[in-house]
């Protein structure tokens, strides 16, 4: 563990889970990672108890909480008390270098690309996540623009590339552009102009990607415009998803199955662990000046904790220095 | 079984298997349907020693055959005696009413397209395949066409709904549009101008469709543009082979689990097969006129078997027609 600190403001309210999970996921941070401070946004009742029990942790207080559904951008503006919003003032103001969150995706992008400012040369920050394949593969964007355009491709793959060195640790990454074939000249128009000006801009751009790449091993960076991005993560969400479910009814077919599937649970387990995304944390917010991560709603404690250790371990590699280095490499 | 005859054209040399695999499945689908005739097109040596020992098969012999990587257009405009041509050549001249090949799909298209033509009031014919999900959803444009305007969605949607109603047995079909969030606000600006259309013109359409309702029970017929339809595809299939290759992992893992997984043997092959996509038969080209179904290139005598008699089945079920009284309602 580096002896480096990292200060890491965790939202207490984030997702669908009560506080009592965030904090279990903080606690075993902290326990974990003894250069990692941690400042706890959130109610005065959760975080200050929570704070004066263990080391390392400083409670902020707030009087609201941005619930799942509701409007992100409204939300924000209309909620600056709110965990999210105290939580990005804190990465602002520099009393912490980092921000997590397991609440809403919307909330989180808005306040931090209104609250802590997007990165210098950084047209558009983009919602990058490390999907646990044969290989992990960083993807962006998944869902921050709808629509973008080729400068913005660009510069998600520069961002990619860092994220992929630093959080992955790959040192060469290899670039693909998400395109419904594998030869050059493939894809709708938008496809094209985007794979010419990879091809020229991106010294790490070796060419296309397909759905089924996403969980290969040939690229360690895909990049694709939020719209499809996000599509094809709720693709793979919900297709793993409904291969649990047929396994779980495979497994409790009969006496027997159940039986077999005793015998298999620590095998079968790891199955669930590696396609639920709790491994990794959650996704990262690329492009603005801080390390925004955020995690799946429907959250756990080994998700908090790994989404807080990555958080840290983001801020001591240097992420946001080298996605500036990439960025500022453009011609 | 109906007592309707209906003639399908079966391609003996398409995809990555030897002609044996295809035949095999012919026979297969000979036995099941006793009113199904097919006309089998391929290599003198193959096609008419098999047509000779089996009842209601007749065989079109051709010199060429088109392989899985070739370009399709210029394959299909150099190799005009190559068994995709040729097929598609039964159909056009009424020979056949239907064609089936597990093919290059791209090559399939493009013959099916400029040999059969495309059906009265079709700007662009589409890809369409049922996905076997919680309830059966049929997805199209999974790739015919890269780039569409609105128009197209529209008759993709009104496609999809004589497609879910007469092949899957659907009465009243729920169309969805493919989006990055459930909202009617949601999504890329072509997402929402699709949105509004489908909302004015298709009285089915019920609302926007996420990655995860792809193998959902939301949706009967979900739609969107050939470059995230076939984006969503793979992905979706590469999850699944991901999903099984971790389950094979863990089945081998010690010879305890060794043991169990052959009690679960049964209850887990299942999985397979309703994964694999074989037992759909494959994807169908809607908007031409005649009936064109596309198997998977790495197929198997039961993919070719239920390609064959999903083809029989849109025969006499009218598909044609369906299509037909679909897009001549559009105003």
């Amino acid at each position: 563990m580096s002896e480096i600190t990292a200060t890491v403001c965790v939202d207490a309210h984030g997702g669908d889970e009560p506080p009592e999970v965030v904090l279990a996921g903080v606690e075993r941070a902290l326990g974990e990672d003894e250069h990692l401070r941690v400042l706890l946004v959130g109610f005065e009742d959760v975080v200050t108890p929570f704070a004066q029990a263990h080391e390392r942790c400083d409670a902020v207080t707030c009087t609201q909480s941005i619930a799942m559904d509701e409007h992100p951008v409204e939300a924000i503006r209309t909620k600056r008390d709110s965990s999210i919003v105290v939580g990005c003032r804190q990465v602002r103001s520099g009393a912490a270098q980092a921000f997590f969150s397991a609440g809403s995706t919307g909330a989180c992008m808005a306040a931090a690309t209104l609250g802590i400012g997007r990165a210098k040369g950084v047209d558009r920050p983009a919602l990058a996540s490390v999907l646990p394949g044969a290989t992990p593969t960083v993807m962006l964007d998944l869902g921050a623009n709808a629509d973008c355009k080729t400068l913005n491709i660009v510069q998600y793959a520069r961002m990619g590339v860092a994220y992929s060195r630093i959080v992955v640790g790959v040192r060469e990454p290899r670039v693909g552009l998400l395109n419904i074939g594998s030869e050059d000249t493939k894809g709708s128009m938008a496809a094209q102009e985007r794979f010419a000006a990879l091809r020229e801009q991106v010294p790490e751009f070796v060419g296309n990607a397909e759905g089924t790449d996403i969980l290969g091993d040939r690229f360690d960076v895909i990049v694709t415009d939020g719209f499809t991005g996000n599509v094809a993560l709720k693709t793979l969400e919900g297709t793993a998803k409904f291969a649990m479910r047929m396994l779980k009814e495979a497994l409790t077919s009969s006496t027997a199955a159940k039986l077999a599937a005793l015998t298999l649970k620590p095998a079968l387990s790891g199955i669930k662990t590696r396609l639920s995304g709790d491994r990794m944390g959650g996704a990262v917010l690329l492009g603005v000046k801080g390390v925004v991560v955020i995690g799946h709603g429907a959250t756990s404690p080994e998700a908090v904790k790994n989404g807080t250790l990555v958080a840290a371990r983001a801020v001591r590699d240097g992420l946001l220095d080298d996605v500036a280095r990439q960025i500022g490499s453009q011609g």
